[in-house]
């Protein structure tokens, strides 16, 4: 055990990227997952420097709260879980919303998947969003020195960014910042500056412009003809999802609406017509998705558990011989319009099917096309 | 008119960071927009290099698609817009979605609004997502050195990630990596190297997790409260947003369900009492939006008209009395519930109110918080 209470890490896979020194590197046992771990060390399983610890609970900033999910946010609390006992803090700040600092940091995090999920390694971060005065930055940057965390930065105004950097140096807070290069690369690119404003600033341009309204006008379509509703409407979506039950169509829809694009879905159901007016649109605007008959099936099984119906025979709603025939029912309509793109989502997430579908959507022009792209104009 | 048939930069405001000798510096008449120059191109008013347009024709590798809007398209293609007449072209390449480089550089381009809307500064975007071969990505570099653009680019697998900057250098295209520094970052931080695995790699953790479940439900339950229906499930949400109409509670409902909150809106109009449930649910999970009564009247004249409703007389949707009216009707429902949150939304994109609610939701815990965050485990 090392100074700060944790397992030295084993000799087994060393890192490639060096760690620095003042960021012991650190593995748990795979047989201990990240709740089993806090329970191990209230029991005493595991051993744990507790003045360490206790020094360390005065100074944390954040309440644990582990969002997204509830449960999981009472599970931590229940467990008195604390970053230093048993994780690593990634801070994050903003000047602004930091919904960039977050998105970046989660895609990054999605490298580490493996001692995140299968090592028990887990990794805490902080948002902090609307930093937009020296003194609660350089507060926030002291609190990370004393968690041993590292901070990442999207600050827009450069002489709060200049800070970031200065105080993170000598405070020995690694430190990245995330917007600087790329602004960087596109005031070299354009040849003209950045206005070093933040969101709040009153002299940024206001979002609120036509774009903007029809994003919102989008978004308000698409639930409106959420689940097949509207079906005369079907002529005025962007784009149409088409499925049967669970294959996803719904938080798809939302997600490509936030986007600006006006979506419709409409369910396949065993034996029901699809409405007519879906033949009558463009077919390059409508998606099929597809899915393993497998995989559905224990999606709908949960989704039932959920609901709390679907409890006997082949007919029910996750039952194999109903799946299967659906899934037929789809499959024979996809193959009647072979203009439509038909798209596999077993064990894709939302996000990753939407980029297949905007991809695909914005593709097929009549140029000499290389490589299909999104294209858009600011 | 330098060689490329671009206006030179007039010696007004100086860039503070210098542009690259490749790249030079343009500025149009701040009387022309981007669509109006298009049309002053074709009538001959602004002259231009037909020779360099025409070669660079034949290598644009996307179609014309300005997307979110269609009509925004539509006047593009008819416009017969190329990137080299009038602007400058951005590439993003992904090895996996695309969306962090598309958020990020989104994000970036926040800095440079003054030049994107007032100056006529059109700038064009080209989102290339699972770009997982080095052929394929030789060919999207090669492309981008013939458009002058520049390339940014999150690839997860480092021998693409490194092609990518060594291509970039070798053809003379300014280039930035997105998401390396982030990578290196948390490796360092934590101690363990990165997968190096692309989204769709078969080693690959599947996201589809408990988590990702949980997220799907919050989405599908927002949708089902959207605009009051469902009062009796009000308990069951984790953020409940109040106000009158068209303060954007939809939107909003639907942007914070996509980071995984249930969240429940209800609307407030003039005379009809809120249900009952509303007030037996914890007061800091209901947040009550506001606005400017000038704004919000702006804004209801606007969808009257798209609905082709709200003629005559004052007690009319916009009408300045009943609009001053429901606003003070929800005013005195917020005083009478202090324990609420009340947001002014006035001028604010969806995100923004978004981020001022989460901080406030994760915010006023037992603990001796300096600075509130927005904090998650993974």
């Amino acid at each position: 055990m090392n100074s700060r209470g944790h397992p030295e890490p084993d000799s087994e896979s060393p890192p490639t990227i060096p760690s620095s020194p003042r960021t012991p590197r650190m593995k748990v046992s795979s047989k201990l997952n990240r709740w089993s771990m806090g329970r191990a060390l209230r029991s005493g399983a595991v051993k744990i420097d507790r003045q360490t610890l206790r020094t360390d609970n005065n100074d944390n900033p954040c309440r644990q709260v582990t969002s997204e999910e509830a449960d999981r946010k009472t599970s931590a609390i229940e467990d008195g879980f604390r970053d230093d006992v048993a994780g690593k803090s990634i801070y994050m700040v903003s000047d602004g919303t930091g919904w960039t600092a977050e998105h970046s940091v989660n895609a990054a995090l999605g490298q580490f998947e493996d001692p995140l999920v299968n090592r028990g390694f887990p990794v805490n971060t902080h948002l902090f969003s609307w930093v937009e005065d020296e003194e609660k930055l350089i507060e926030i940057i002291k609190q990370a020195a004393k968690q041993k965390a590292m901070c990442f930065y999207t600050l827009a105004n450069p002489s709060m960014s200049k800070s970031a950097k200065e105080a993170c140096d000598l405070l020995g807070v690694l430190s990245v910042d995330i917007l600087g290069p790329i602004i960087q690369g596109i005031a070299s690119h354009l040849g003209v500056s950045p206005s070093g404003l933040t969101r709040g600033a009153a002299g940024r341009v206001k979002t609120l412009n036509d774009a903007y309204f029809k994003r919102i006008e989008a978004i308000e379509f698409t639930i409106k003809q959420d689940d097949g509703t509207l079906p005369e409407n079907l002529g005025k979506a962007d784009i149409i999802l088409v499925g049967v039950s669970r294959t996803g169509k719904t938080p798809l829809s939302t997600y490509i609406a936030q986007k600006g694009y006006k979506v419709a879905n409409v369910p396949f159901v065993m034996g029901v017509e699809p409405p007519k007016t879906l033949f009558d649109v463009e077919p390059r605007k409508v998606f099929g998705l597809k899915i393993q008959l497998v995989v559905l099936q224990a999606i709908r099984r949960t989704r039932a558990k959920t609901l709390g119906v679907d409890t006997v025979g082949e007919n029910r709603y996750s039952g194999f011989d109903l799946v299967r025939k659906e899934l037929d029912f789809a499959a024979k309509i996809y193959a009647k319009n072979p203009g439509w793109a038909v798209i596999d989502v077993t064990n894709k997430a939302i996000e990753e099917t939407a980029a297949v579908i905007l991809r695909l959507y914005h593709d097929g022009s009549d140029s000499s096309t290389s490589v299909p792209c999104i294209s858009k104009r600011f």
